[in-house]
């Protein structure tokens, strides 16, 4: 059976980070879905078609690797729609983890069969931050050493 | 002299890691007022009459405990009004602890005869967590496993 | 009823943070009883014997607060012995939190009807750490701004 | 081809939280080998053999899982010898991500084709920890509740 | 030559906390800017203009420290243009750490000839936190123990 | 006047991170003293002597560094000996960050005019942990990629 794993965030934007991520996922997973979500609390630097697009054009030629956009969805309601049992997390920091933590532990409680599979990016990555490249970005930064194709992205 | 607590926070909504707070306090003290705070800078998802009725929906029949509601007053000035010498916080992570000392130590600066008090929750309920159970709600997912009397609470 | 609880520590040497914790605990509490345990895994620099003395030299004169040795035994079974279901801790920092969270729920599994109270210090003493104590003291510093009564210690 | 990973550990002793970590991680894998480490720098309470048979009790009519020991070898170097890619990693806290991280880090540096995986417990097993488990069974406390078939650890 | 530091911030409001980390500094700089930043995704609560005034009161007659406010200006630029290749930041807590490191390290890809140095307040300011000064400032509060010359800042 | 820091630690061994921080450092300083203390409570791998000499081989042709040892001494008597007012520390992980505060606040309570300040190194070398490059040696690995003229070291 295949094992295919969402990968859900909302990548406003997808930086090196997350490619990272995926790139060490793509060797545990026979298939990746990456899940643009709509943020219901926060307004995205980046428009949701934008982030989609770019996240395609890093991906165009990549077997076993697609993207989604999803909104007013949880996220394991769109595991279950996509026949994906497992759910990929980067960790960056502690901050991130005991966030994340809270998330896998609830999602689990809501769908006992999904579980959640934490990678660590490699050394060079870690500093890379979706929060902070937004804050270079909207301040005249260039932000290309932190993302690739970043020339695709539309504010 | 009859040992008097608040309970403050924003509760919203008040979930069943709060309720385990709230059976550990009323061991070691008298009575226990709930005080449900209207956030400055937050909007609430539960309107702040809702999450004091479901509050009182859950203690209805217990000795002891009480629930106010108050708006632009510090809580430790609720604290003096009172007659509250204690605050209550639960623990829930790291993050909490460190916010949670800053606040406890400029509350203490504030007014030196107040003391808080920090309990952690049985492991069953460390990962519930109000801001992921709006997001849940806020997607259409069913919180009865988090929240108890859920249908109370009105968005 | 009473209320009493157990402050249990090595206290290799008990610090002005932790008087402050008692302070503290004394407001909460009708009585304490500050447990002095022998840690089976470290050798202490101060003797426990000593460790005990010098202790009681500090609340000599307060009423309500004793002090009690203790080895090869378990924290939770000291608290049945003594008639004390509440045990105080105090947080100085993220590491003591999440061991002490641990600590506090497996000694809750352990026995049900036992329950810890958590506080922090008020800032002045936030920095104040035994391990740093005795590293000063190993290396002939003097520790009298971080422990009252210091001279009574005997290494 | 078969996805194999280990899961390496000192299991001083395996707990009911290491338990859960298999139970996900096979889900994930196709087999997975336990490696009980002798750890260089501290002293066990339980004997390697006794860590092993104790964890082979647990799994012994469970196919595709195994358990061996290693001493005086790198982890990755164990990897390479079982042909696994693959080392799973249980998170409880902050503590345990940091150093964690900077492991998983530093191996991917040493063999830049093994990755590691990082699964956290579901909340009732959180705060389950063999330091702990060892304190108290040292303190002649029972760790039934802690750990599976725990008659058979032998001190 | 002349060693000049910023110390950027959005400084809503300055506290004693950061006036700790100016004195430090002066130690080892000969030449402090403090650049009051226009946070382009938070609403202050103090005027930017206020808040300018109000650190220019605190070192109207101390030599070598100036106040200069930017906007819609990577943190990198600004050292540019001022000829200031150290940053200065203080650290209060573990969250305040992790946020500070990546921004660190992400300013120093931006430009490798930019260095952060972070220094720590003394114990009895590590509790002062501008998110909770602001808090109980709009809560009708007195803030005068914790921000010199608090009169002069304006909402 | 010049600036002197002193650069503490066991350096058991002194890594890549370690030769980042003083690279930083000495954009900041006139001169950096490497202090190599004998650690009173841990057995270090490599014998004091060795750590010395291999510091001294990596800074042999740099002007304005120097190595000296150190034991039985608190490092802020080294500091007044030496007559350098200032500590530099690396922070690499949020574990380091606290105990480091403690450490610095503790030392400015011993000797009130001298300050510590923090660097953090750049995001390539932040893994590396002198910790895990020990059980790496001891376990017959190569740390070349982690030690600059690792071959230098005698266990």
């Amino acid at each position: 059976m295949k094992k295919i794993a969402l990968f859900p965030g909302s990548f406003d934007p997808f930086t090196k980070g997350h490619e990272n991520v995926i790139q060490k996922a793509s060797k545990i997973f026979d298939e990746i879905i990456i899940g643009v979500g709509e943020n219901s609390t926060k307004n995205s630097l980046f428009s949701l078609d934008s982030r989609v697009r770019h996240i395609e054009s890093i991906y165009a030629t990549t077997p076993d690797i697609y993207v989604v956009s999803y909104s007013k969805k949880l996220t394991v309601e769109l595991c279950t729609e996509l026949g994906a049992p497992f759910i990929i997390r980067g960790l960056r920091d502690v901050k991130d983890f005991e966030y994340e933590r809270s998330i896998a532990q609830m999602n689990h409680s809501l769908e006992r069969h999904i579980e959640t599979v934490f990678l660590v990016t490699d050394p060079e990555f870690n500093h890379i931050n979706s929060t902070i490249v937004r804050e270079i970005s909207k301040n005249g930064g260039v932000i290309a050493d932190f993302v690739t194709n970043s020339e695709i992205l539309v504010k």
